[in-house]
């Protein structure tokens, strides 16, 4: 499980927690702050959660930073995490901060639930469909964006890729690591979710192999279809399979939520997390507009089987547009559900 | 104070939590994770909460240990953290391990509580007294220890300390911080304390300091006598007032609490302190011979004043002996104030 769950003394209720920290991965220290956060409530999120009593915020702050650099860098990382922690509906009260060699950025994120809060990540049965939540790629994105300066390793993808792609690419990611998946776990409930989880450092594969371990059912999930941040596939094709992007072990930091969810609900699930924010703290659902709501894809099935998970000798590469580019590909069109997902939808219905 | 308090959506429970990490200070890792643990409990301890919840641990492996060094260090270090949450009638669930240039050890404990649960620290009035519930001079002794290897250092502390008495005040250092605050978070109940800090990286003034101004009434805090691991404050002398140990700005690790208590109750929360364990989850009473119970002094007052908080010019130094030398030291007493606390007792009361 994503957190833990502990029973408490007081009429039913339980303390749901986890904890995160991390590096930086991205230059901007405000974006690394709603990185952290994000992150680190992914994991209520991955539950179904979506109210959270508290953060605390965990820094280290580098010695080999000057008085000068931590006053500007620290503030802004911290004023990140704080925007992101409120954009979730609540605060960071307390927490702890060091000196270390190294930045280190992360943070607690408790609450006291009623049963029916959270969805324990156990119940997928054969014929669910997976739902993720947001594409792949935040690994290849960030190195490339480095690789900008280092010839030796810029030479390798150069032919694939553009420097400004490179940049919009890791603005892409960035965007997407600092989203929260809040929405994603309050459609869960609606849509009656069966597990789910979050996927982080061990890529797709990895996290759709654990949730596949502690099922109570005897499931196989069967990934046909990777939706991934454009041009990062070409790039770790032409990289020689960098980080195992396509087998589903490259690391993804503060990905999206991986949902089991019943066939005939995931269309609809993929529909509302695209037009609207809902169900959250009485807002208002939003006709969202694109870059206002979410993308999420169907991207593969539960079978029966013996509670492990494997992608597809072929599987079908999605490329997801730029954040700049998505307003003009999905201009003029009314249809929720984008072709790879009605596609994959007629598959199974077959 | 030392946890945040939030108010919960559930019939007026709250949400009690706090977090600490640092780097580790003393040679054995199994006692450096008692410590860390005790000291993220401690925070709990202060406000006069007893139980915990769940704790997280959250570590950091260097990445300058070889692996065998890895396995032989970290399960120690965990396996002493867990220990001391058993201890504390408390588990371990969830946490999170990091690579890094140093070892960093910490946690987060949680708690929920009803309203009586906790004492906030704020109702101290004229005419209380302070307690302290362990020796200063933790910073003293772990430095001391380290010197015995520096001959430049070890010099200027030679002619007042032997090596054997280094190495008894650094174990005796070290059991202080493992000690868990909780039998007297447990007896500030019982003697209706009015509030209370634990002492840790600001030393017992810059502690005494920061509780002096969150009272509600204007009240000033004096300290009268510094119970000290014994030589602790020679070797501070020697070394021209080291740490400033003497001022009360040496920082301590796990230090006790700092309890602001109604004047008559103060000399049976001593004697209770050094008696027995009692009021925790059901455990009998033990009479405590030395060594079982703890120690603890009475080592000033709560006057009118604005909110400040000052040691004497002169104040009285408790020379603590090392464990070893305990037993013998306290056989045939059984009168359970120490002379000081019975003098003080009666400065007070003229």
């Amino acid at each position: 499980m994503d957190s833990c769950v502990i029973p408490l003394r007081h009429g039913g209720l339980s303390l749901v927690q986890t904890t995160d920290f991390f590096y930086p991965l991205v230059e901007d220290p405000y974006m690394m702050g709603r990185i952290a956060c994000a992150n680190v409530l992914s994991d209520l999120y991955a539950m179904g959660i979506t109210e959270c009593d508290n953060m605390l915020m965990l820094l280290s702050v580098s010695q080999k930073m000057n008085e000068k650099e931590r006053d500007q860098v620290m503030p802004l990382m911290m004023k990140g995490f704080r925007d992101a922690a409120e954009e979730a509906g609540t605060s960071v009260t307390g927490g702890q901060t060091v000196i270390n060699p190294w930045i280190i950025v992360g943070g607690v994120a408790s609450v006291v639930c009623q049963p029916n809060d959270f969805i324990m990540p156990d119940s997928a049965v054969p014929g669910d469909v997976l739902v993720l939540t947001k594409p792949l790629g935040t690994q290849v994105a960030v190195n490339a964006h480095q690789w900008l300066d280092i010839s030796e390793k810029w030479n390798k993808i150069k032919l694939v890729i553009s420097r400004e792609e490179v940049e919009q690419a890791y603005q892409e990611a960035m965007l997407n690591m600092a989203t929260l998946n809040r929405t994603a776990a309050a459609l869960m409930h609606k849509f009656n979710a069966h597990a789910a989880t979050d996927i982080t450092g061990f890529g797709i594969i990895g996290h759709a192999r654990n949730l596949a371990q502690h099922q109570k059912n005897n499931v196989a999930f069967v990934i046909h279809n990777l939706p991934i941040i454009s041009k990062m596939a070409a790039i770790s094709k032409a990289g020689g399979n960098l980080f195992g992007l396509l087998q589903g072990t490259s690391s993804e930091t503060s990905g999206g939520l991986l949902i089991c969810l019943p066939r005939e609900q995931a269309a609809r699930f993929c529909a509302e997390m695209k037009s609207s924010r809902v169900g959250l703290s009485g807002a208002v659902g939003q006709d969202g507009g694109a870059g206002d709501g979410q993308q999420a894809w169907i991207i593969g099935i539960v079978e029966k089987g013996n509670r492990c998970a494997r992608i597809i000798d072929k599987p079908r590469i999605i490329e997801v547009p730029y954040r700049g580019s998505v307003v003009s590909a999905q201009e003029g069109s009314h249809n929720n559900a984008s072709p790879t997902e009605v596609q994959l939808t007629q598959q199974l219905s077959q």
